[in-house]
């Protein structure tokens, strides 16, 4: 079965990110294309030789697709999940699901009511060491999982950013952007949900005015409990304690500061046209990710650790550490048909078109960590552990 | 100004890591011991040449030491302390203080009233690097500080032990004996008093009926925040993280799963001979640390990251790693005047009395140290966060 989809969005993560994975996927192809900027539609139509429109309106109104990924900026993804739900589309969005639980309401009633399939991604937690840590968290050889601790630091805030990326309210900063992959994982994992959330999120510079650090402890069904802590501000780099391999699975060279240096000597004005430069469709990491998988290990995001009754899991270049009681050993990574990470999630939504296994990372998932983004943000504030 | 030390209780603290610290350090002579073991004291005293006693009622009435260290058994630490202060004895106490607030309350009040010095200790918060990292953080020259976090995987349940020792109400397990090394190394890098404890507790393992796993969120007094995960069941070795340096600072090889081998071939009672002879007095590890520090690193407790507005510090084998704006660089570890830890203990208190710097870590601080432990606890029972 072959999926013919369409992406709706061609920024970083639709054209850089899963349009390579689509296209070497082997149960998937790209059959059109959706951006308001008409110069990258251009290049982009040009590139994979399909027809590209303005609005994801436009594109429905005369192409049929078995699917649409939904990449548009975070505050679009409840009209544009509507929009396609309406069509009879099946849908992966791109996380967060949306930036409010009543938004996230609409598109779960929306999406049942159409019958499509709903994928909530990619985050890491599709990435095969995750599926793997699950798999044997199920299998219950290692007995039952009691904690799981992650840790990520990153250079997230000194990113070249469009000002809405660093103003909480529209979904910018590390809460709606970072904190995802690190939920979506734990969950996964686990199996289970988050019903409780006691954060401390905070900024550390006045000049990118958002959240840039924080530090949760989370309650889980089924008995389970996490922490995640996350700082994006280019100084500690986790990747030192995992390999220095970097998120994507690619080698990577410590470079302290670097990030923040490269925005100091900006000229004014300089940062939208870096970003663009640098993130933008045909821009030197999107050819980086066109050029396949060679070479690449698997991905992850920073340091975790799953604590189960018989052994504690980690996520390594090649597969999971399995640090159990008789000693330490690897299991493989259990790689899906397409790339690694963002072919998963092609997978789990192609899975469940073809009735072999039910979406995990639904819309009601989606709304699950959408609120424990929320409740990051409110246990902050008030000082108080919430309840999801 | 030389101080005349007497060893209260000759277990593994006081005869195998600090005896050797106290006859390395230049300020500091070793003039009398006590411990209910005559077999242990006739040795000690014989290699020491000290007079040694049953009990340190019997050595205060017969030796005027100048200071104690109070080494003895969790439960006898509010009464060797009053007993001490009533003889006008400067006093080293082991962590934990006492395993009750209304005992630290009687223990501080007794200090006050005799006007003796008392430092808890020694913990890994007086560690070189701990030291180090509070120096940089008190400089302000890498900004305010926000957040600590630290980790530490070890397989501290499966070390052979006493039955009390598994015991969290005779004041077994990780809460009493493990955390207190975390909690006063937050408390020492940020100089602030922890006033909040959201944690969760647990047991893996009910052939060692104690806590064995903890994660928890701490606010402190300043806007300071910190988390804080450890596990002893013998699985992930956070060590891995930290150079393959073991706690001590000397080498470690990887040995996952090698202390539960160990205990699962013991023949049925043979877990406290083996403690003794593992831990005892003039046993393999008495043996490393009176051969001295040659081939020593940096102690440390797992991993620990104090993340600061311009930079993150981190803990190394000869220093703290400081990741800055502009890049990484080590400051060297401060070290004192005696051994590594055990000598930063004895130079706190030899500080005070010579009237160089007032005690850090005294009565004070070691009660608010036990009041987070017993919060640890509460919250974990009551799955709220506890004020202290």
């Amino acid at each position: 079965m072959t999926i013919r989809f369409a992406i709706c969005g061609l920024g970083f993560a639709g054209s850089v990110l899963m349009a390579p994975a689509m296209k070497a996927h082997p149960d998937a192809e790209i059959i059109a294309a959706c951006d308001p900027n008409a110069e990258t539609c251009a290049k982009f139509g040009a590139d994979f030789q399909i027809p590209t429109f303005a609005s994801l309106e436009d594109l429905l109104s005369q192409v049929k697709p078995d699917a649409v990924y939904i990449a548009s900026p975070h505050q679009y993804h409840c009209d544009h999940v509507l929009l396609a739900a309406r069509h009879g589309v099946h849908i992966i969005v791109e996380k967060p699901l949306t930036l409010s639980l009543a938004d996230a309401d609409r598109m779960i009633a929306a999406v049942e009511k159409s019958g499509v399939h709903l994928v909530v991604g990619h985050s890491r937690s599709h990435d095969p060491v995750i599926k793997t840590m699950r798999h044997i968290v199920d299998s219950g050889d290692i007995g039952r999982l009691a904690m799981i601790n992650c840790w990520n630091y990153t250079d997230f805030l000194y990113r070249p950013r469009r000002p809405e990326e660093l103003d909480t309210t529209k979904g910018g900063g590390i809460i709606f952007n970072q904190l995802p992959h690190q939920i979506d994982s734990i969950k996964a994992i686990s199996g289970q949900s988050i019903t409780s959330v006691h954060a401390i999120a905070g900024g550390l510079d006045a000049r990118r005015p958002t959240e840039g650090h924080c530090a949760a402890l989370l309650k889980l069904t089924g008995g389970v409990n996490a922490t995640l802590v996350y700082s994006g501000y280019d100084h500690f780099d986790s990747d030192e304690l995992q390999f220095w391999v970097a998120e994507g699975g690619r080698k990577k060279n410590p470079n302290h500061g670097g990030a923040r240096k490269v925005l100091s000597e900006l000229a004014p004005g300089g940062e939208a046209a870096l970003r663009v430069q640098r993130y933008g469709y045909g821009g030197p990491i999107s050819k980086g990710f066109a050029a396949g998988e060679v070479g690449r290990q698997q991905p992850h995001f920073g340091i975790m650790v799953a604590t189960c009754e018989h052994g504690d899991l980690r996520p390594a270049p090649t597969g999971v550490l399995v640090y159990a009681d008789d000693g330490l050993r690897e299991v493989p990574a259990m790689v899906g048909r397409g790339s690694f990470g963002q072919g998963d999630t092609i997978d789990e939504l192609i899975d469940a078109i073809a009735g072999r296994k039910p979406v995990m990372r639904d819309a009601a998932w989606g709304r699950n960590t959408v609120a424990v983004c929320l409740a990051v943000l409110e246990s902050s504030r008030t000082g108080k552990p919430v309840e999801v």
